[in-house]
């Protein structure tokens, strides 16, 4: 099957972004859009495990496309866990409610690194590829779907902890004494992300997020080090393939790394809140899409706060080569009519904003 | 009971380094070197809870000095918790294993403010002053004792939320929710921080670290208009009183606020590990005292690892205006004898460094 083969797209206003290409207002979407805060959505969810979900097309399909329904937004993400690939790769991987995901039998040697196969990506994962198969065509070219997986260091950090963790000590330390054994992980673990991206956009996905979660617990050296050439390596193969697919790169907490990224054949940057969007802008030099990055604390306050700080995002990142975004994910115990105060509020701010600096040029 | 009254100092190190002297090599401390990796701790504090221990003068003596036993260190901390502070005005705190500390009835609305009470320091917290004239002449001047306090932002971040959490979601959108109340609280804890503070030097700390753990959750705009004042009006009034006392403050993971804490009375800024040393010196322009910043993580690696990342450490910052230790404190799993390794490796690494600085110079 081929992309054209798929209802053809009415708003390509986050492609152009990516691409650098002049828009009239800035698109916006927000991580984990598709999630607990949404009352159709754990309707939805009802009676099916975390991860029977991410194996039931249809209704992956129909979790993708919920906040689409519900807000004016510039695409959908596939509902899926970066942890599908452990899980590709032979690891034990259970969602506990309350805790997060645990892995009982993590990789503590590097005999350990034997256990982990290397999937035949159709035969694992295809339950992600024909769930954007079937994402693609319900969507009927509304926006773009967009496909992602876990960055390397983010998944070797759930594998070598066992589960989450507040600072992934344990994962961490590994780097330091199994500098070998990590980079062989690591290395294994880029391969797969590549052919499951790439299977991703052979199946439909018009874009793609990586997300390296964890990034930011490495420090600069560490990340240099080790995953920096992993995250070049990935979008290399992905442009190599796809150069018409847009890659978005979201290393949280790195603050260290954003010159580092923009030397790389990334198209966007995604920053977390604790990057200013004017700073940013003034360190990758205009070179770079970027995407971000309000705090999502700020959708716990009143309508007049979100709108302000929205226009203090949009202001510092300007209109162009910017894609409107939370810093980190929606929350359970957000209120989805303060999700809607904030992508309307990206509309009204950014078209204004557009519009005076197209009046300002003439 | 004034300085002089206690023993003379033999050690002054770390007060030179801090005040910009010339040191013959680095002095080193770590954060959290009284804590439960050490056998002495566990055996000492058996049979005390967490904030009974602290009420325990010549207990918290023992656990502050035990450390500088066992460590060529140039400082000792006075053993304490920065929940005192809240505890002090009148909130409860449970400290319960493997969780944290808990405050059952955190803050919720701003009528919640009157709670509180503006605490006489020396009736409340005058166990910690006790404590400290205990300590300063136990140690019998072998090295200077460092007195502390959470930052205001840290302590209403535990105060809102009800206790430890990833994200303090609910304090940062307390922020934004609740300006006023906010700043209310947070001028009330800088009341209360200073003068425990001031009362802490006057029972004999020698030198003072503010912690800011959750400073980097603020981001570089809320951190500028809710924190910052005030931890420029803690360092303005000590200074005021003391400006023999050396002060430190600690923001971690605000790596956006470097430039902002320089142009304040702190004479030394730590730094966690996501900070470049070499970068943390451009940015800061020799103008302070950098301390910091070994991820701990590395402690669990290999010796020749830990010597080879505190030389990498070292000449990133220099020898001069510097005061080695750890990007955060030391954990419940670490090897004291790793631990040994790092101090060791501060010592030798620093002095080979600071003479071959002078040998260059002549």
């Amino acid at each position: 099957m081929t992309i054209d083969s798929f209802p053809t797209l009415q708003n390509d206003l986050i492609l152009r972004a990516a691409r650098g290409e002049a828009v009239e207002r800035a698109p916006v979407w927000m991580m984990r859009q598709a999630g607990r805060y949404l009352p159709e959505y754990r309707a939805a969810r009802e009676g099916y495990t975390f991860f029977e979900t991410c194996r039931m097309p249809n209704l992956v399909s129909e979790l993708t496309i919920q906040p689409v329904r519900r807000f004016e937004i510039d695409a959908a993400i596939v509902f899926s866990d970066i942890l599908v690939v452990p899980i590709a790769m032979g690891m034990d991987v259970k969602m506990v409610a309350g805790t997060g995901p645990v892995l009982p039998d993590p990789i503590v040697s590097p005999a350990d690194l034997s256990r982990l196969r290397s999937p035949d990506v159709d035969e694992e994962l295809g339950y992600v590829f024909d769930a954007i198969r079937v994402t693609r065509n319900d969507l009927e070219g509304c926006v773009p779907l967009i496909g992602f997986s876990g960055a390397p260091w983010t998944l070797m950090a759930y594998m070598v902890e066992g589960g989450g963790s507040k600072s992934f000590s344990r994962a961490r330390s590994w780097l330091h004494l199994e500098p070998r054994a990590s980079r062989q992980l690591l290395d294994k673990l880029t391969d797969v992300v590549i052919e499951y991206l790439l299977r991703q956009i052979q199946a439909g996905a018009q874009m793609i997020q990586l997300f390296d979660s964890w990034a930011g617990l490495l420090g600069p050296d560490m990340f240099r080090r080790f995953e920096l050439p992993q995250l070049r390596r990935i979008a290399s193969a992905l442009k190599a393939a796809h150069p018409e697919v847009p890659l978005t790169v979201f290393a949280r907490g790195a603050h260290y790394a954003l010159e580092d990224l923009v030397e790389s054949d990334y198209d966007v940057i995604s920053l977390d809140w604790t990057i200013d969007p004017a700073q940013a802008r003034v360190r990758t030099q205009e070179r770079i899409t970027l995407q971000g990055n309000m705090d999502p604390a700020v959708l716990f306050a009143t309508e007049n706060v979100i709108r302000s700080e929205v226009r203090r995002m949009i202001e510092g990142f300007g209109v162009q080569q910017y894609i409107a975004n939370l810093g980190h994910g929606m929350m359970p115990e957000h209120d989805p009519d303060r999700a809607a105060v904030f992508v309307e509020a990206v509309h009204s701010i950014s078209s204004q904003l557009a519009e005076s600096q197209v009046t300002t040029q003439i």
